[in-house]
C-alpha cells in the first residue's frame, strides 16, 4: 500500500530514510533548510518542496509529515511552523532522538488542537535507515496503524515494534543508547586490557572470531573489525568521544527512578573524562597527597 | 582429514564437543570421572576408556589429548596423570576456562619435558560446542598446524584464530568474558529502568525488535528474547548472579597493567552484591547517618 | 550584637538552631506547624507564634524570618503565606536543604517583589546546629552583613562563609553533601572488607586508632567509633540506607556540568540498591546466563 | 621507660620517626643506606651506624631493630641481612608500607628461626612520624607489650592499636589507605563540580569552612585549606595522580572476598586515567561510533 509522506530534514539519517521509503513505491516530498540538499533529493527522484507551506500544500489531507530534525528547540520549531498550515487528523511523526518528557509535552499539546503525534526511535545507524532501519514506535494504536504499511517497508524483518502509547518510542529507543554506552565502554575495556598485555596480537583477527559464534557477537563485534581492518591499532585516531544525549538522559531516568546504573552512568564519565586534557580533581588530589605524604606534584609546564 | 583425539570431561561443553568431533569424522576416544557419562558417549559412537591409562592406550602416538575439566587443581592434576603415560610431542590441549597464568606455568613444565601444549578459550556456550564452536588458541605454529583441520571442522566458519604464542587463547578468551560481563551489566540495567518505568512495555519485543537492526542487536539480545518468551516479567527468578573466574581475573589483570575498567570491575562488584541479602557497609553508612543527622536506622527483625 | 528573628519549623535542626540562637541573648519569635512543639519552645524561653501571620506581628520591621521547613513545596508554600504579610527589606532565610536552582527561582521572584532573600546551607547535624553550627551562606552582602553577628553566634569559630551570590550557599552545601555520600561509601567499603577479612578486629578500636593521627581521621571517624560502642558488629542494624536530595542533586548537577563523578554516583547507586530486595537487572543477568551457559538460576519460592 | 632501638632507613618517614623517639629519652641507633643521613643523624644525637653489622653491635640483646625501608624487596633484602647478625628473641618490626601477604610469610619464616616480628601499619604522614604518628600494630602479645612503651611515646593520645595478630597492622592500615582513596577522589569530584559551576567561590574559604562544624570535616579537609592557600586555583599543579600500592591491594583484597568497592576502585581507575595521555579504550569507542553513526573521529596530528 502506498502512502504519501512529507519528510523534513535530510540531514545524514533523514536523507537515508527518505530514500528507502521512496525505494518501496511511496511518494516523498522532501523539505530541508538548505536548497541544495532538495536538488540532490529531486535529482533522486522525490518531489522538492522549497517551504514547509510549499511541502504541506503537496500533501494531500489527511498528511503525514516525518521530522528528522535535531532534537531539542528545532523539533518545537518545525512543529509550530506546521500547526497553522495543517489540519486535524493530520499526522506529524518525530523520527529524532527527542527527549521523551519532550515527546510528552508535545503530544499533550498537539492532542489538544486535534493533531495526531507519533514518536519513533530509529535505530541501525545511516546503514539502517537507507537499508532497513530497527523502530521503536509510541503511538495511539489508530495512528500506528495507518503508518504501518510504510514503517513495515523500510524497516528490517522483525524490526519495528508498536511499543505502547506516545512517548514510549522514543523511551524504548533512550534505552538503547544507554545499554549502547555501557556495551561500547565494555568493549573499549577489552581491547585496551588486550592492548597493554604481555601477548602481541592482532585486533582485527580477534574482532573477527569474537564475531563468529563467541557470546559476544552481534553488530558491533562486526563494526569493531571493520575499524581495525582500516587502522589496525587505531593509531590515527584520538580517544576523544562525544555523546549525543540519549546516554545522560538514560542515566537521569535511572536516576529519578532509582536504579542503580553503574555501567552505563560510567561509560558516560569517561566520556566526559576523554574530552578534558586535566581535571581540577586530579589537581585536587596530587595537592592533597603532597599535603599529608609530601609526594611528588606533577607542575605544569610554564 | 580425520584426526585422532582423546578427550578428557565429559561435562555439558566437554560432551558436546566430542559429539561435535565425532560427527565430523574424526575417531574421538573419550574418559570422564563418572562411567556412566562414557557410556552414554559410547552409544553415541564415541569410543570409551575407563582410565586415564586406557584412554593413553587406545590412542596412536603423536597423540593428541584434550582436556575438558573444571579449571584450576583439575588440569594440573589431570596433566600429573598424563605425563608419565605419555611422549614427547603428544600435545595436551587445555580446552577449559584456565587462568592463563597456569597456562603459562603448565606450558613452561610441559615443554621442558618435550610435551607440547595448546591453549583453546572456547566460547558460544554449549550450544556452540556443539554445532560451531568459537575457539582462541594459543600455541606454537607447528602445533597448532597439526590439529587445525579439526578445530575447523568443529568451529563456524571464521570461529577460530590462532591468537599467538601459549597463554594468548586463554587470555583472549579471559578478555571475551570480561566485556560479556559489561555487556549483561548494561543489558540488566536497561532493562531494570524499563520495568521501573511509567510504560506498560513487552519486554519480548523489545528484545526482538532490538535484535533485528539495531545498533546493539547480537547473539544476547536473541537469548534475551527467548529468556522472555519463557518468563516474560522473570517472575520466577532471583537476581542472584554466580560468576565462574574469568571476569575476576580480567579486574585482577586490568589492575596490573593499570586499565581502568569502570564498567567490567562495577558488573563484578554487582554480582557479588546480589550474593548477599545485607552488606556490612550499608550498616556502616546506616549508623552513622543515624549518629551525625538522627537518620532513622532499619532494625533487623529478632 | 541582639537581633530579633522570627523562626519557622521547630523539627530536629529547627528547634536546636533556635535554642542556639535564643542561647546567644537574641530574640527568637518561634512557630511550628503542631502546637506542642510551640510550647516546648515557650517553655524554653523562646517566644511562641501560634500562627504566620502571629509571628509576623510579633517582628519589628525590617523583619527577619528563618525558614528551617523541609525542601521542595513546603518552603514554597511558607514563603507564598508570607508574602502578603511582610514588607519590602524583609528579610527571608531558608536555611532547608534546598536545591539551588529553587534558591535561584525564589530569590528572582523575591527581587521583584523587593523583600530579600538569603540562602543558607547548614551542616553538622544536630548536634552542630544546636551547639555550634557550620553555615554556607548565598546572598547579596548587604543582607549577609545585617544577619552576620547572629549567624557568628550560632556557628563554630570559623564555622561560617558568606559564599557568594543567591543560590552558592545551598550549593555549596549540596556539593558538601555529594562528598559525604562518597565518604561514608568509601568507610563503608572497607569495614566491610574488615568483616570479611581472615583477622578477627575490633572495629571500635580501629575507629578510634584511625581518629588520632591517621589520614582519614575527622568527625565521621568519631562517630564511627560511637556507633560501633552502641553496637560493636552492627548486628542490630540493616544495611538499608535512604537518601534525602543533596546527593542526588549532586550527581544531576556533575552530569548537566560533564564532570565525571564515579564515587559520588556510585555511592547514591548503592544506596538505591540497599533499599531493593531483588533487582530486576540481576534476574535478566541469571536468564542471560542460563540461556548462554546452561548456569543454573535461582528459583523464587512460591 | 626508655628502650633502646636499631632504626634502619632514614628516609622522610623513617628519620622523622627516629627523632621523634630520641625526642623521648630512647636510644637510637641509625643505619641508612647513604652516608650523609647517617651524619645528619648525628648530628641530632642519633647514633650513627655505618653498616647493618655495626647496628646489631651496638644494640644489647634482646634488640629491637625497626625497619622504615620501602615496601617489597627491601625489606626482605635487609631482613636477610640481619638473620645471621640477630639472636632469637630479637624483634624485627617492618614499620613500611608492605603488603600484608609478604608479612604474613617473613612471620613464619622469621618464627621458625625464633626471631620476633612486629607489624607496624603508620598513618599520619610525615608530620605524624615527628610529633604524633597513628600506628596500627599486628604482633604477638609478649612482643607487642615489650615495645608498647616506645609505641605510647611516639603516637598521639590513643593513636596506636594492637589489632591483633602477625600481619593485622599492615592489614588494617592498607585498608586505612583504601578509604583514604576513596575519600581523596570523593574530595577531589566535589572540588570539580564547584569549579565548573556558575558561581565564583573562594575555595580555600569553603575548605576552611568545612573544616569547622561540618560534617566532612577532618585532616584531609584542613589540608585542602593549606593546599588552596598556597595555590587557590592549583593553577601550578598537574592533575596527575600516582599511587603507592595499598589503594591497589585494598582491591585486589576486594575482589577475592568478593567485597563491592565501588568507590575504592574507581577511585584506583581514576588515577590511572590520570598518568595517560590518551586511551586506547576511547579510540575503539570513537572508530565504533564513527561506524554506526558516522560520528566524527578526532585525529591525531601528525
Amino acid at each position: 500500500m502506498a502512502l504519501e509522506i512529507g519528510l523534513i530534514g535530510l540531514g545524514k539519517m533523514g536523507y537515508s530514510l527518505a530514500q528507502n521509503i521512496k525505494d518501496h513505491g511511496h511518494r516523498v516530498v522532501a523539505y530541508n533548510r538548505s536548497a541544495e540538499k532538495i536538488q540532490e533529493a529531486e535529482s533522486y527522484g522525490l518531489i522538492g518542496a522549497y517551504s514547509i507551506a510549499e511541502l504541506v500544500s503537496k500533501l494531500a489531507a489527511p498528511r503525514i509529515i516525518w521530522l528528522m530534525v535535531p532534537a531539542g528547540s528545532p523539533v518545537d520549531e518545525m512543529i509550530e511552523s506546521l500547526i497553522p498550515l495543517i489540519n486535524q487528523e493530520d499526522i506529524i511523526i518525530d523520527g529524532g532522538n527527542s527527549n521523551y518528557k519532550d515527546t510528552l509535552r508535545r503530544y499533550e499539546m498537539l492532542r489538544e488542537k486535534g493533531i495526531r503525534f507519533m514518536d519513533v526511535g530509529t535505530s541501525g545507524g545511516v546503514e539502517g535507515a537507507r537499508n532497513g532501519a530497527c523502530m521503536m514506535i509510541g503511538a495511539e494504536k489508530d495512528v500506528f496503524e495507518r503508518i504501518e504499511p510504510l514503517i513495515k517497508d523500510v524497516c528490517l524483518e522483525n524490526g519495528y515494534v508498536h511499543t505502547g502509547k506516545n512517548g514510549s518510542g522514543h523511551y524504548v529507543k533512550m534505552i538503547h543508547n544507554g545499554i549502547e554506552y555501557g556495551m561500547l565502554q565494555a568493549i573499549g575495556e577489552g581491547f585496551e586490557i588486550l592492548e597493554k598485555s604481555q601477548f602481541e596480537l592482532n585486533y582485527k583477527e580477534i574482532a573477527k572470531v569474537w564475531n563468529h559464534g563467541s557470546v559476544i557477537r552481534g553488530w558491533l563485534m562486526e563494526l569493531m573489525e571493520r575499524a581495525f581492518e582500516k587502522d589496525p591499532q587505531l593509531q590515527s585516531i584520538k580517544g576523544v568521544v562525544h555523546s549525543s544525549g540519549e546516554g545522560l538522559w538514560t542515566v537521569q531516568e535511572a536516576l529519578e527512578l532509582q536504579v542503580p546504573v553503574h555501567t552505563i552512568a560510567s561509560s558516560l564519565f569517561v566520556r566526559y573524562r576523554s574530552q578534558q586534557e586535566d581535571t581540577f580533581s586530579g589537581k585536587v588530589i596530587a595537592a592533597l597527597r603532597n599535603e599529608f605524604g609530601g609526594h611528588r606534584v606533577e607542575k605544569k609546564d610554564k
